[in-house]
């Protein structure tokens, strides 16, 4: 068994070491780009916790997991050009770095790419594992679209939003899990059990997110705390005050959310007094906690002895208590 | 052995059956558009051809030969964006229709959906006819983007262009035929030949497409005859022009190629007539030719009966005495 700093390092040397290819320069500089700009590489990680779990070799996973941070970094390249993002991870983004065509066909590649890498399995797990990254992919992209409905939607429920932040984001948790599973060995049945663990760690993980982005410390969150107040975006904490809101407490909402010029911090300090009078984060603390819980109940379902599952639970916990 | 015109019976009305997702609608109805505006269907038609050449079940090609007519659409629908193209086989292109983003996204899940398509084949023949697929695909966006530096390059040279062409349409045209050889049962080595041949006989094709573009039936040709004339597009025509002209041609040459207000058909008659002085047609046909002329020996080289062959070399013909 591998310690989740291990696997951490492991797969940073993989990505750091890692060629493209070289002509056209515009379309592979921006692939070598955004990979060096970091982040948490806990989806590859996953993929190497989900085979090493069920006894599989790590260093064969390699490629595979690298292949799960290609197509991530794919998904933000085309999602930057399309949410006019200036900025990931503090640098430009690709497309105000070089201009939106060559992030568009460097996302295109880098989405082939992601196809050769995950390839790199033996013959007979190859179907099964493409099948997964297949159909984790439809979902990331069904995931994008329907946020992007939302921003031009009056109302979103909640259930409606549960079911976005899957598409986008959990999906390619539990792929990523279940990917691994199969190339360590695990059977269909058990890679399913750990496909839905991860998935509703994924919903609860965003959920967190959804949380931090408000309650959050600033020294510790990496982005600006109250940026999806400011930007009215409707996470689950906005889209449950508008549910719950009545009398004095929606007109503020409204007024806040529909206000052209303000002072960032004034609406942030203003929503937030509605919220707290709403217990929107309790709402919201109740909501991820039920993810998280089904997820264990799925992962405590996982025939394997305990010492082979306690590094991707305590992987779990730590995500479920971070504060960054 | 099936007939051209029963294979593209058999791909038209594949392709006119399958659906793709439903939710959410600005993701899936794009693709069913773009795939309803028509075309030659040559490419699919090709992985079939490839496929009966060797003996393979053509119904059983149907989905990779959809995988590839799908892929082909991805990249027109992203190079449509890049292009700013309004139109596309006389109709409003997906960015114009819908906007952008939503010709990214729809594009991005048309790739998945693509590859989804190709693995519908055999265990045993998945992972060489992904690995034609991704190199393909691969080809395909490097042409693309070596297509994109040449309209700010000053100077191109013939074996550049003849590069970027190879990549952006002959590699598809070997690949299709190549995954429907392997998928037909044909060995490595004699699929690579009719790799060869086909990718031969796209450079040939795209010359043909050059040559057809200035001195076309305006009521056969598809597009507008003389308009890589009128967009200064650097075809093998011009490159060969701007190489072989002295003097007042020229002068002439750099005149219309800066003028920034004009007549189109005075443009298109003054540089046709300095075409015709310096035989450029003439020029265009030979290398046209002798592509058309390797990709036969190559062909040829192929170790099956005539009668087998017999349908796939009549395309061929057909596609180098094509006035459309």
């Amino acid at each position: 068994m591998q310690q989740i700093s291990q696997l951490q390092n492991l797969i940073t040397h993989y990505i750091s070491k890692k060629k493209y290819g070289t002509t056209p320069i515009e379309l592979y500089e921006p692939i070598g780009y955004i990979m060096s700009l970091g982040g948490k590489r806990l989806r590859p990680c996953l993929l190497l916790m989900g085979c090493d779990m069920f006894g599989g070799d790590v260093e064969q996973a390699l490629a595979p997991a690298l292949a799960i941070e290609v197509f991530h970094n794919f998904t933000l390249m085309h999602d930057d050009i399309m949410d006019k993002a200036p900025l990931r991870r503090g640098k430009p983004t690709v497309h105000e770095k070089w201009n939106a065509n060559v992030a568009i066909l460097s996302g295109d590649v880098m989405m082939v790419e992601a196809n050769k890498l995950i390839m790199q399995v033996p013959d007979e797990k190859l179907r099964p594992v493409l099948d997964v990254f297949n159909d984790t992919a439809v979902g990331v992209c069904e995931g994008q679209q329907i946020d992007m409905n939302f921003e031009d939607r009056e109302v979103v429920t909640i259930s409606e939003y549960i079911n976005m932040i899957r598409l986008k984001t959990a999906v390619l948790v539990g792929g990523a899990l279940k990917m691994g599973a199969l190339i360590g060995g695990a059977n269909n049945e058990e890679a399913s059990l750990l496909y839905a663990f991860g998935e509703q760690l994924g919903i609860a993980f965003q959920l967190q997110d959804d949380i931090l982005d408000v309650y959050g410390d600033p020294e510790k969150f990496g982005k600006q705390v109250g940026g999806d107040i400011i930007s009215n975006k409707k996470t689950y904490l906005l889209i449950k005050a508008l549910e719950l809101a009545e009398g004095d407490n929606m007109a503020q909402l409204n007024y806040w959310l529909n206000i052209k010029q303000f002072i960032p911090a004034e609406k942030v300090t203003a929503i937030k007094t509605i919220y707290n009078e709403l217990a929107i984060r309790e709402h919201a603390e109740r909501e991820m906690n039920t993810y998280a819980q089904q997820a264990l109940l799925n992962f405590e379902k996982i025939n394997l002895p305990n010492k082979r599952k306690v590094i991707l639970k305590e992987f779990a916990d730590m995500l479920m208590v971070r504060e960054f």
